[in-house]
């Protein structure tokens, strides 16, 4: 199974209805401190606050209607829960969310406005995909992954057509947990732009996509590594998303908890936006100078702005 | 002296190279708190934050080169000095503000940052426009007012104009204070869409606007009332402004700092956006229910969003 750039013009028309074309933000104060010359894709201003709206809508839109009104469950730590919950609501049809009991609470409590159900799960000790698939089973209701699967893949990939048409860039980063926004962005420019450096960023500890990327083989992360970065943690890449990962030779780029705060506080003090940390990954990669960037043209993914209010507060306050 | 559409469209030409034409926003979740159709037209993501760069880089874009090389001078509690100092920063001239002392740390910073002198004023003790007028005098810039110039409104109605090329409003509410925004708008409506009535939002003990309008001559406010909207802290209407909100038959309405609060509350959670108090008084009303929105078009200002990080954090924490 792979994506193709046909598969995200596909999805691209299919999800129209139902997401936004971003905005393609400028800030003269990011250009001065990195050096180079930035724009920020704010997926935090898609529909329901984050990019996954484009994966999870393509997923569901494209499922036999007899197979979709039997609902949807899907497993998610946050931000692609909301959007399955989201766009199952768009079709009239029930969504059921297996989420880890310590996602923040901003998130839980959307999906449930949503009209999803939400059934909480220890993120240490049990498996979700196992709990995602028993109840696929018992229920009928079709299961859409978080990201290893070609159709999320090409849904999320409509912002590196997006990104094509507005700027010519040399360097895109975007944040990275399994892969499925990087992968989809870099299939994406690999055709629309194919000068183009694709950089997936992550957080400390959970480096699963660098390293491997370095090593060549799909590499786990140790269990337990804390990262204010709720949004970035599985335990490996996807299948599909490794491969085309390697295939259109994506980057992979780290952050701390630290650099993603200062990446928090600039994006609210000169860019006027509401990043969630894991949105602001790639931001601050940018912000920290983890590529070469002087003198070109960046675009930065900010993914997500679901965060809870207490934290956002002590970040900026 | 008036404004006419022809010099709101000379302006929005004046200003294309050094402004951006600012999203227009959806929110489901507003859709649902409201009872309309409710789109938020984000100058919080222009230039500089705030929506003030447009006139002030209109005013500064038309003076005689000879008059803008001895430099310019404005009296602003906060986005007013922000937009002149950057507009004089693209012109390569120097910029003077007179600022009140109490003003947001983070304006004060922001506009020394841009290269310009801020020269700090007691508010309740000294005359902001003698300040102004003497320093102007005394060094021979150009003073560049923050409301009452036909090309600040100008400028600002630019917005009006960008508006109704994206959606057809019923009803258009934007936050007020010595009303250049406001009418701006009302000018370009009047004549770009004839069937939008425009709400001018001001926070309560400072409704200037409202009262003069509703006696039909010019009304100002009582001394020494406080409002968490430092940037809609004027005396009185502008003489210009006042006229064009007459003959346009602007309403007024009034937002407390509790509904003001609210809706940066909501904008926060549901939006992503950063808006400063004074940014987020029409998105208020809106949320309030202080004009009859069922079922109609309505299209939100949201202003500014150059708030302290302290007080955001107060406010959504």
């Amino acid at each position: 199974m792979s994506v193709s750039v046909e598969d995200i013009e596909a999805a691209a028309k299919r999800i129209a209805p139902a997401v936004v074309p971003t905005p393609l933000l400028h800030s003269d104060a990011l250009d001065a401190e990195t050096g180079a010359r930035v724009f920020v894709k704010a997926e935090s201003l898609q529909r329901l606050g984050s990019f996954k709206m484009r994966g999870a809508y393509n997923k569901i839109a494209a499922l036999e209607p007899t197979v979709r009104a039997r609902g949807v469950i899907a497993f998610s730590s946050g931000n692609h829960g909301i959007a399955v919950a989201g766009a199952a609501r768009d079709f009239g049809v029930r969504a059921a969310i297996v989420a880890p009991a310590d996602a923040p609470a901003v998130k839980i409590e959307t999906m449930r406005a949503l009209g999803a159900e939400v059934i909480a799960y220890d993120r240490l000790r049990e498996n979700r995909e196992e709990i995602g698939a028993r109840l696929a089973h018992d229920r009928g209701g079709a299961l859409v992954k978080p990201f290893d699967d070609p159709f999320i893949i090409a849904g999320q990939g409509t912002i590196g057509l997006e990104i094509a048409e507005e700027v010519g860039a040399d360097i895109v980063m975007t944040p990275a947990s399994g892969g499925g926004l990087a992968s989809g962005i870099a299939v994406a420019l690999a055709s629309a732009s194919p000068r183009t450096q694709v950089f997936a960023v992550e957080p400390v500890g959970h480096d699963d996509i660098g390293r491997s990327l370095a090593m060549g083989s799909m590499q786990t992360n140790e269990p337990g590594v804390r990262s204010i970065c709720d949004a970035l943690l599985v335990e490996r890449p996807g299948e599909i998303t490794f491969a085309l990962l390697r295939q259109h030779r994506v980057g992979a780029l780290c952050v701390t908890d630290a650099e993603v705060r200062a990446a928090v506080r600039f994006a609210f003090r000169h860019l006027k936006l509401v990043l969630e940390p894991s949105g602001a990954a790639a931001f601050a990669a940018s912000l920290a100078g983890k590529a070469d960037v002087a003198g070109k043209t960046v675009v930065v993914v900010a993914s997500g702005g679901n965060v809870d209010g207490r934290l956002f507060a002590e970040i900026v306050g």
